[in-house]
């Protein structure tokens, strides 16, 4: 089982009005709810390529409720998400219609207290058992301590899993400093860590800080893989457009499964960036098109960086 | 006990964000969530002013159940909400914090089945047989018939309940015309309904068209009443500056409680409109400031008009 951890799980809710005018009020024509968190968008892109995936993190009241209504309905995915006393953010995303441009409002997420944040480890610890691979992925609520991400990824080199972290900020600093198989920065995120706005530097000094190994998104650009097996520059056949919504959490997915199937590079970073295109062109953000993602798998071009 | 029904009830939610910039993120800094919808609002300013009030219309899903447990709280209020299969709709209000201005995202509501919608029917009229005085409040949700008020105002008068109906459009102009006791439009609705901007002249026509009585709100100009006992205005001491969310509402309680107190038509109108002032100036919109409002009540001005 691959186990994905969202401490800031969310219920990700699309509102679709006419034209959005600031200091008005608008009818929302469509409204559309769904469980989010990059973990649980990684979770449920691992559960439709037909792994079996573990979902943990926390979540909390009326808004966790229907998170979890939601994941039991995902075959594949097992749901061990840990109660908390707060409830799960909200994040509302406003489409507009007549431009189709995203307005969004994140909700910050409950506070953790100190007992539910050791009621999570034990949990954690636990599933680590019986896991091939672990992702730990997005922001920290209130309460949870900026090194979370550093002592999660020790506890999963103790363990002997392989561990991918995808956070940004001091929490992804201090991570990789704990020395995670894999992270997977964005241009900022890199940019941040590192201080070097130059991907084939900023990769090397990613690695140099602990990452064993570092997979950039440049986002139309593609992937930069900086491995100890080697280096290599991932580009879709055709710049894609659509929304860029959960593009990166489908490429986390898409390294994740290739390091469990044990494939090699090249073909991991294929399957990510293709994963990623496929999810920018969906019609519904954060989810992929399938005809899209086998049509393109044969064509994404992999050279050595 | 007085009866409010709110056929679309809503968890009201505030985000207040640093600035509001169209298609870009949001970090949301401090969330509020309170039951709302018309009736709701009524009912909780009329169980704040020390009466008895039972809260009825419809309530589902992840949202409905908050609205429920919130509700459950507030002394002197009874839920008597018939459940509903789609879930209660939000309101999202974003309120800027540089400007102070809101934007605010009204979902549509749940879809009411015909069988649902039977049900609240009778759950209505058992209600009524208890009830002092009601008040039909807000827009209806899809699948609510639109003559639904005029039905329920049918009802009262049948059971001898006095009943006001805040509404508006062909909801109103239907409602209307089953002869309510008291309808309370604000500008933009009494000239929907009338065709006049002129108030004096649209209150009267009002009033030919089927309400008993009718008291039109202006916002900041306050009231003007035209009822078979006479035409007043009735006019705050003050201009007052502030939220003007939930005053209409507030209006509506005042009256209302005034109507079962027997008070005279001036004493309601000064009430209604101290208690819109005092909401107003409340710092919570909705809220209404208990110390303005006693402070406002000797001030205000009620003249024949």
């Amino acid at each position: 089982m691959i186990l994905t951890v969202t401490l800031n799980t969310a219920l990700d809710v699309t509102h679709h009005v006419r034209a959005l005018r600031p200091h008005t009020s608008h009818r929302v024509s469509e409204v559309r709810e769904r469980p989010g968190g990059k973990g649980v968008n990684v979770a449920r892109v691992l559960a439709a390529l037909g792994h079996e995936v573990t979902v943990t993190g926390f979540a909390g009241g009326a808004t966790g409720r229907v998170v979890q209504e939601r994941l039991a309905a995902v075959p594949g995915l097992v749901d061990a998400l840990v109660p908390v006393t707060g409830a799960t953010r909200r994040t509302i995303a406003v489409v507009d219609g007549r431009t189709g441009d995203t307005t969004r409002f994140d909700e910050p997420g409950p506070t953790v207290t100190p007992a539910e944040w050791s009621a999570f480890q034990e949990v954690y610890g636990d599933l680590l058992a019986g896991a091939s691979a672990v992702a730990l992925c997005g922001s920290l609520p209130p309460g949870v301590p900026v090194g979370a991400y550093a002592g999660l990824v020790r506890s999963a080199r103790a363990a002997g899993v392989p561990v991918l972290l995808d956070t940004s900020g001091e929490p992804l600093r201090r991570g990789v400093a704990a020395r995670p198989d894999l992270i997977k920065p964005n241009a900022d995120e890199l940019a941040e860590l590192t201080g070097s706005h130059e991907p084939l530097r900023a990769t090397r000094d990613a690695r140099r800080r602990g990452a064993h190994a570092v997979v950039a998104s440049f986002g139309a650009d593609g992937l930069l893989a900086a491995t100890p097996e080697g280096h290599w520059r991932a580009t879709p056949p055709v710049r894609v457009r659509g929304n860029p919504a959960g593009a990166g959490d489908s490429a986390v997915a898409g390294l994740l499964s290739g390091l469990v199937e044990h494939l090699p590079w090249p073909d991991r970073l294929a399957r990510a960036v293709t994963l990623s295109a496929a999810t920018v062109l969906a019609p519904t953000a954060g989810e992929f098109d399938r005809a899209t993602y086998e049509k393109l798998m044969t064509r994404v071009s992999v050279t050595a960086a």
